[in-house]
């Protein structure tokens, strides 16, 4: 699952070529930043997070591996919406999984009772991080993102996690309509 | 000197609307994340860092109040200029201080002896960081950015520190000329 950031980055470049992505896609498939401030900063505007579910579970295979604990183990699964303050459009969905056990009360807090963003947790925290990219991806057809974000897809996907202590604090995969980011339609001031 | 994070994205934008900035423009000057990254996805290539000088200095009044040190205190300071790999077109160009004391042997080889860009340092070193921002400005003829930037501007410029153990490791001004990221003039694949 774990991949160099020297080949996400060549991944992200095919997929460009493959899907004539444009450096806005590009930026939001790659970047290593708080994806909350840089879909501020490119659509000029605020967003809000709206919890689809939360709870706590017996972590999957999958996130178990992408955040080197158990299959099993106790962990937050938070879906959720990324959303556009203004008009209330979808943006971006994600699903997170984050271990209990490494999660700091004030943090588990946050992230367990409120609809604050990771970007945000993270910053409000003050908390020195990483981000690991894990794997990018291009999307058609799929009728629970249609729901969720309300577009037809094509979508772009990214997976990551967030380091802390040497250690994945959080695992999270998020979806997002291609189109809403196609430079022609979207976020010129 | 300093400024909470929600001043800067409100200057952003007012910069945005004076300026008539693009997306790529806002994410380029408030991002917090790899500045290195983030211009390889944006123009789809891959960039390399010249040295233009570097030397231990006095730390001057204004970054050593970014720092949070005394004026005076030893620092690196390090002119470095982005080029593309391909072209070598100058992309970006770059001012930090970093005071001695806060540097760790292996990053500070690495910044004093190497072209290797911060974001680079940093990701090779599995560091866990925060970037704080500082300031945003648009600035209209330089003849010294002119030079080195081979741009006759105007240019966008962003300050910030990279924060390690709760002090900043590093206090860095970056400036970029605005046209290189009109949106229909560079960087679709």
């Amino acid at each position: 699952m774990k991949a160099s950031q020297e080949a996400i980055m060549a991944r992200i470049r095919r997929l460009s070529t493959a899907h004539a992505l444009g450096p806005i896609h590009r930026a939001l498939l790659g970047h290593d930043g708080s994806m909350t401030k840089l879909l501020e900063l490119i659509l000029c505007t605020t967003v809000q997070l709206k919890t689809i579910r939360q709870s706590v579970v017996p972590c999957p295979y999958r996130p178990a591996r992408a955040l080197r604990i158990q299959t099993g183990e106790p962990a937050n699964e938070r879906d959720i919406l990324i959303v556009d303050r203004c008009d209330g459009r979808p943006l971006l969905y994600a699903r997170s999984y984050a271990p209990l056990s490494r999660l700091r009360p004030s943090f588990k807090d946050d992230l367990m009772r409120a609809d604050i963003p990771i970007g945000r947790i993270v910053q409000k925290h003050r908390m020195e991080t990483r981000r690991e990219m894990l794997n990018v991806r291009y999307l058609g057809r799929n009728a629970r993102l249609c729901s969720l974000l309300e577009h037809p897809g094509p979508y772009l996907s990214r997976a990551y996690n967030i380091i802390s202590d040497e250690k994945p604090l959080i695992t999270i995969t998020e979806y997002f309509p291609t189109a809403l980011f196609t430079e022609n339609t979207s976020g010129s001031s």
